[in-house]
């Protein structure tokens, strides 16, 4: 108790963004306002100031951020990230006597109240300041000599307001009264892409032109022109890796292949290598390296899609056979669900004592890819897959290349997804899949965009995927496919379609499942590429709108509507930076037109609740001119919804 | 990379109790049931276990506390707390291979598939923890022998599921797998007081028999029976000390006293002492000791008043000038909220220099009344003192006695009062004082009883005190007196009313101010103490349900129900451990008879919803049978609540 710290009678807490209390990394991307923000507070009624610093890994010194008072204590400041890679910021906040002094003077000047003595203590803070900071010594007492000699109180109130001693002051903090939060967090900015992306997937060998072939890099190419004319700027695919031979699937997941059969792509390896090689039938690494380019002038990424499992021929098999559970009677443990039995899979035995060569292995795994010009992998089962490795492989590869973009697919416990989004995946699958009811989508979107996960898991909606048909699109056909499209593309910035099937509307269920009969990922399918469909018109239409308003480029800027029928839903984006604010209305019901009052919340839009604006349907083009309350109706077999942007009149 | 580390598959996080990360203890009460949780998961599908360590401080072992599975992944293990002071706990999680294989067994063995390989693999998991556990080792390698031996599938199946096998591996868990989460918390253990109390507010020096004398401690101890009898266990009195005479305020804060007037008593000091000494006209030390011995035969509590600040004329002033500001015209600066000035306060300053023996001197205070026999303090406007001070004061105080319990008069902004809690105040003012519809009563609950406030805020209700006559107070005449001590009494262990003026009835208010005119802080009253009133009768039967219903002995275990009226609010407590269970209905208009329909949520009284149980109004003593739905009445002019006692039939 000889030292200072007695005086420091600022508090600061509630610290923010923070994940697991510091633990992790918050995520932004690059160019995001980031407010970083914090309740300060002290005893009595004194002023205080508060301040963050923050600085980028690749810099030496702190930049000052003075933030401000918001609401009940709650102080922040907003940054602008405009490095990639990691941030730390701390917190500052001290008693500032002087705003003190200056107000209550003020208030005493006004009553008519004696102020000599008043002006005596701002002499003393002047000359205290002047004391404590030579740099400033010399205008500090040339301030305090004028107050001394003011000939009016009017003149003293005069010279005790000027802004210049407010900002020397302000700089002179009295250091023994300064409280400094003992965390400093960190913030992780990643690229645009991770926060804005658009995803068709398509199994590459199911694009041959002539039906009954084996589609390969070629093909995908010549189709480049059309996933880029649709507005997707991300193409997946599942794994490109030889297919295992032994114990191979065959159609609709039976447990015998016929010869033709071409096997799960996610039964990774075979005698002609592993998860380094590529499946002959597609093509070479030349043809895979043409493709990227290929894609890249328009404006699409290929996505990787890497299973870290074996077929029981994958070469791992025989060169590490210590990265495998052996069983008593000398075979390897397969995949299983017991009574359940997954023979054609082995997981990888993450409790090896060669756990560290494991973990190396399967991070050159994706050196491999990254330097065959691959940026973005999507993850198949992250959450069968230690935590730990994840969380090490990624930030290793981000390190050296902080543009790649890993998405988590794991459709699993809520603990499990976070955790995997908090391990450092950029993007995550959802439960989106199932959420349907204007409840269910409103309270979801509340928990990704307004608690703790909003800064360490970042959505990526899918209607489908080669594994889920969902109820919904198995029950309300083409109109379900335009509502839950129109709806993952307008609620979260990154949304992705299992492409083919969805824009041609195949929804057949394989019996009681929730899965596409006749799957492709057990068979090679031909499209018809050139077919009209309703759904891939409105595809189009939506990718175009998400591409030219910024307010979709975000999945944190909504907020929810009132309205007046459970079958309407209605938000607002809105993008800060550019203006730009779009009204999103859907009709939930599949089979019949709804109609509801909906109630903006104005302030959202920067509009007075009795000032009328002009919004104009980005999907139909109709214009409309709409207050605070307004009245919409909807036919799903017309155009089930608006997305209107919000124009001033 | 090269030790075991990444072998460590299990993740723990949300571990409770925890109070801003583990910086401050979770506060319970002696012999309180506290529930240790965790989120405890494991990638894959493979049986995990988890158990909580805890270890009081004077203790040296830790003691395991094996928790289970609840929902989602979340964790908990139950510990009763059983001796004073600070206990810490850590969580531990292991992936539990023998479980897995066990459960796998069992089904294999259910659908009929051979095992022969699965008992092998139970041999060599016998044999794995026999090799790493030397003091089970015989054991385990006689178990594994049997299982080797099995001479059928059905043999082994019984072998492998014996308990004796699961209890001892359940010991030898592998080392190398167990997660340790990195973080120690602590708890603190309180006496019940702190917890359940029953607070009665009165001046000493209006207690004297005669009109118009100065009451004293002598006149307190003839009281002491009627505020036994009305069920009080914690007497409180504003200020002891001598009264300054500098700057004195007259009756109704007039800023002259006459000669006859008292002064506040919050306006501390005078020639004769200071915080250490006794107003000569209430009596001795040697009286206060004999009134503290009196009321303990009551099974009464003295609570003192600790207000940290000075009238002009209080003996620090000339001895310690060093704690006070001075003003440049050489005055001691008095409390102000500018244009407003408070003459007769002095605060003291805590940016002093001289701030260590500030401290020192203020805590001082307090083991002074310690010695003196007080174990109850209510501090006045802690949150104008430094809050570090706070920490360090309490946290000495009940390292040497543990049972002394401090009740924050802060009536302040949230971020404020919260910090109070976390430095160690054991009992809080709250916004109940101003918080009347069922909305804002059951939110006020919901915040301070399912959040994190639950282990770091202890509530103390009060109604109204002699700074404060709350709005419903002035306008809603007797009803509402005796409907807010009923929610008091009934929402929150803890509260009290400033007695004298709530029990007979007086709200006539100082003009527009919310404060009781001629209020006793300025001036000595005489209370007819004999006057039979019906908000005294009902205090006096609420009370004695209050002691006799062990539900209500805590403020954590409160459930809402729903009602088909606004105007009626109702809410069950339970307790697990005696099995005592309350449904409170309460009448919120003060004026109107009011009805509703009351949905009970059955599954908190232990009841199904379709079993009838017989409800007893321990108010009224009238007895019903009820179910989940249940019709209410009441009529504020009768009596506005219900008090059930629920009776299983």
């Amino acid at each position: 108790m000889t030292d200072s710290s007695g005086k420091k009678r600022v508090i600061i807490t509630n610290v923010f963004p923070c994940v697991e209390g510091g633990k992790f990394p918050a995520k932004v991307v690059l160019n995001e306002e980031v407010t970083l923000s914090a309740d300060v507070f002290c005893d009595g009624h004194d002023e205080i100031a508060a301040s963050a610093f923050i600085k980028h890994d690749s810099e030496q010194t702190w930049t000052e951020l003075p933030m401000v008072f918001v609401i009940n204590d709650h102080w922040d400041a907003v940054f602008k990230a405009q490095k990639m890679g990691f941030y730390e910021f701390r917190i500052q906040g001290w008693v500032d006597h002087y705003t003190t002094w200056k107000k209550g003077l003020k208030k005493k000047y006004e009553a008519g109240q004696d102020i000599a003595v008043e002006l005596q203590i701002g002499v003393e803070l002047l000359e205290q300041a002047a004391a404590e900071n030579e740099n400033h010594k010399a205008v500090l007492l040339a301030w305090a000599d004028q107050l001394k000699q003011a000939e009016s109180p009017e003149q003293g109130v005069a010279i005790a307001l000027s802004g210049a001693i407010a900002a020397t002051l302000y700089k002179c903090r009295h250091q023994e009264l300064i409280t400094e939060f003992p965390v400093t967090y960190k913030i992780e900015v990643e690229r645009k892409k991770a926060a804005f992306s658009t995803w068709y997937e398509l199994f590459p060998r199911s694009t041959a032109e002539e039906p009954g072939k084996h589609g390969t890099f070629k093909d995908v190419i010549k189709l480049l022109p059309r996933v880029a004319r649709m507005g997707f700027d991300v193409l997946y695919f599942p794994p490109i890796h030889p297919i295992g031979e032994v114990n191979r699937k065959g159609k609709n997941n039976s447990l015998t292949a016929g010869p033709d059969d071409p096997g799960s792509p996610w039964a990774i390896g075979n005698r002609t290598g592993g998860h380094k090689a590529i499946h002959p039938q597609l093509g070479t690494m030349r043809d895979f390296k043409a493709l990227i380019k290929e894609a890249s002038k328009h404006h699409i990424e290929i996505a990787m899609d890497i299973a870290y499992q074996c077929a029981p021929d994958h070469p791992y098999v025989k060169e590490h056979p210590q990265w495998f559970k052996w069983r008593p009677d000398g075979t390897v443990q397969y995949a299983e669900n017991p009574p359940k039995k997954y023979e054609d899979i082995l997981p990888f035995n993450f409790e090896t004592d060669d756990w560290a060569n494991l973990w190396k292995e399967l991070k050159s795994v994706i050196d491999f890819w990254v330097d065959a010009g691959i940026r973005v992998f999507r993850i198949d089962n992250p959450h069968t897959k230690a935590f730990r490795f994840w969380q090490w492989m990624i930030g290793e590869v981000r390190k050296k290349t902080p543009e790649v973009i890993f998405l988590a697919e794991a459709f699993t416990r809520p603990r499990i997804m976070e955790r995997l989004g908090k391990a450092g995946f950029n993007q995550s699958y959802t439960y989106f899949t199932w959420r349907n009811t204007k409840k269910e989508i409103e309270e979801y979107m509340t928990e990704l965009t307004k608690t703790e996960m909003r800064y360490y898991y970042r959505p990526n909606f899918w209607p489908n995927t080669p594994d889920i048909l969902p109820p919904a699109l198995i029950n309300g056909g083409e109109n379900a496919h335009i509502i839950r499209l129109i709806l993952a593309a307008t609620l979260s910035s990154n949304y992705g379609l299992y492409g083919p099937v969805y824009e041609f509307g195949i929804n057949e269920p394989h019996g009681t499942k929730e899965e596409y009969v006749d799957n492709e990922k057990y068979e090679i399918k031909h499209w018809n590429w050139a077919q009209y469909t309703r759904i891939g018109e409105i595809i189009t239409r939506v990718n175009k709108i998400r591409k030219e308003n910024t307010a979709l480029h975000s999945t944190w800027n909504i907020d929810f509507a009132e309205t007046t029928n459970d079958q309407i839903i209605c938000y607002v984006k809105t993008d800060a930076a550019t203006g730009n604010s779009l009204i999103i209305v859907v009709n939930l019901d599949v089979f019949n037109m709804q109609s509801a009052q909906v109630k903006i919340p104005m302030p959202k839009l920067n509009i007075g609740y009795d000032e009328p604006y002009v919004v104009k349907d980005l999907l139909s083009g109709s214009k409309y001119t709409w207050g605070e309350l307004n009245f919409v109706e909807l036919n799903p077999y017309l155009m089930p919804a608006h997305i209107f942007k919000v124009e001033k009149l």
